[in-house]
């Protein structure tokens, strides 16, 4: 018997290393001193920093992998995964050093697996980020032949006394949000209910109102934050950051509050992009709980002290800065207005 | 409709943090600065390294997993996948950091992902490793109901001249093994297929040659040579070390050969555990595929010099330490004698 039997076959899955070491090189600067065929990768830690402080976070795609796969279109989860990273960390204050990925697959397609990690790379380039390494596994058995899962790691780095946490966060400060595109990377699970089961909607139906096909809707790529808050901070102290992913505004926002804050949030203050309002319509979804599910066109929320308020800009690296709420009294809530 | 109704429960997953939050604080430092429910984890670059350089690696577990569930232990995997990614940065001279973890279920069962983790901070308190952050995902529909998997990633560090590469071995020098308890984390779906659909053993067989449960000898906890590589580095300078993984000696040993080297391994040197010999029988694995696949008793290599050869002690952190051969001219390859 050989592996190959076992349903693991090692030649492709060098084949789609091979393919990997060509797209990550270009993601890779000075500072990274690994070559691709080591066991690990290695990133010397930037030398302009008083006290570093990394800054770690670990997520996945979701449920918008199985729309990528009914789309059979793979270069675009790579880059909601690496925008995804690059903003959880980018809310502390910090800066994306490297990323690693992990790819498992039922069984291994090597031009998949190529497209894959081409948007990892084009999104680890567009942030300034290294592709320093990943693992490609091929699990028969664990996962359904065509069944795949993608992963990755973030890591950057921060100056200690920049971290933000929204300690600073005191009632009279103003909190303004930068548009989502879309879904972004979370809600799929309910959003693919209602709209392929309850609408019956197909992935290459046009919808008017969407003005584009379900498939390009809910494939949006999930937008990187980290040249709209440089191009903020240049305006503002920005005190507080939350990146609203599942969840929502509703459980994202609380996470920066200090005790005794809480939050104010006015609806219609920024628009609540169409495709929630169809799988509102659509699936019968309560307000409430749209809002605890989806970001609701709000991606970003930005918390800055009333006086900096003033100064924000109208848009930042071309998005609308919207005020959208405030800071109020209050033990931790945020209520919608 | 509301979201637990398309099969995503916010609450458990909840319920599954705060179970997780219990059992990795124990294996935090000072140097991490987070708390659980920030977006990013954060830990402090250590300030005694004059030029430090960041060494991770992401890996996952295999269908090890599989195993696991058929037994319906989930305590001992974390512990695979912790181990499996120290020695993978070890070999690069690196010492742990932190750790990120990705669960990802069709169905998050609390209890379950509280072993997991349970297992992964076992490990990384051992380790001297802080778990810092992770995911813990939900996907109907990407994950048939029982399944799931389990990734993770390792960041650790290395003085910028104190990092192996392997660079520095020259013909003449000796080669030592440090031996694995079982496959560690490689080859299961080959192990799997011989084990149970060709020798129709059952998880629960007590094999009388292994003096244990298949279930027990498959789910051995992957070794972390982190204590014995640190002992070993008190008598020698290490020259090169090589983590045998998928790709068995064949493929990891060539790893870290220079341009000018090749190597002899000479078989009969160390011993062989008897589930390899079980799976070559049963299986009819020829010994070339045997030793492309799986470690064959040999979990770690270590180089040396000749001279420090003569100094390397016969246990480490009470592994024996075989002498199983050297360093030649050639082209890269391993000849196994």
């Amino acid at each position: 018997m050989r592996y190959r039997e076992s349903g693991v076959d090692i030649d492709k899955a060098n084949q789609a290393t091979r393919a990997i070491a060509r797209v990550v090189g270009k993601t890779w600067g000075p500072a990274v001193l690994s070559q691709i065929g080591h066991f690990g990768g290695l990133f010397e830690v930037p030398a302009d920093y008083r006290r570093p402080v990394l800054v770690s976070s670990m997520d996945g795609v979701g449920t918008k992998l199985l729309v990528a796969g009914a789309a059979r279109r793979y270069d675009t989860v790579g880059q909601d995964l690496v925008n995804h990273c690059v903003n959880d960390i980018l809310v502390q204050g910090a800066r994306p050093l490297f990323f690693l990925d992990y790819v498992a697959a039922g069984a291994l397609d090597p031009a998949m697996v190529a497209s894959l990690v081409e948007g990892l790379a084009t999104a680890c380039h567009q942030n300034g980020c290294a592709l320093i390494g990943g693992e490609t596994a091929e699990m028969p058995g664990l996962y359904q032949k065509d069944d795949f899962d993608l992963a990755g790691t973030i890591v950057g780095v921060v100056e200690r006394d920049a971290i933000i946490d929204g300690s600073g966060i005191t009632p009279g400060d103003v909190i303004f949000a930068l548009p989502s595109n879309g879904l972004h990377t979370n809600g799929y699970s309910l959003a693919r209910r209602v709209v392929f089961e309850v609408a019956h909607l197909k992935i290459d139906s046009h919808v008017e109102e969407l003005g584009s096909t379900l498939g390009e809707e809910l494939l949006r790529v999930h937008r990187s934050y980290l040249p709209a808050v440089t191009a903020i901070e240049t305006h503002a102290h920005v005190k507080g950051l939350a990146h609203i992913t599942g969840g929502g505004i509703l459980e994202n926002l609380p996470r920066i509050l200090p005790k005794g804050c809480a939050a104010h949030i006015t609806r219609g203050t920024w628009p609540v992009l169409p495709i929630f309002e169809l799988i509102a319509r659509a699936g019968d979804v309560v307000e409430g709980e749209m809002y605890r599910v989806f970001n609701m066109g709000a991606g970003m929320l930005v918390v800055v002290s009333a006086q900096d308020a003033a100064r924000m800009p109208a848009t930042a690296d071309g998005l609308h800065v919207h005020r959208v709420g405030e800071i109020v009294k209050g033990d931790g809530a945020v209520s919608l207005l």
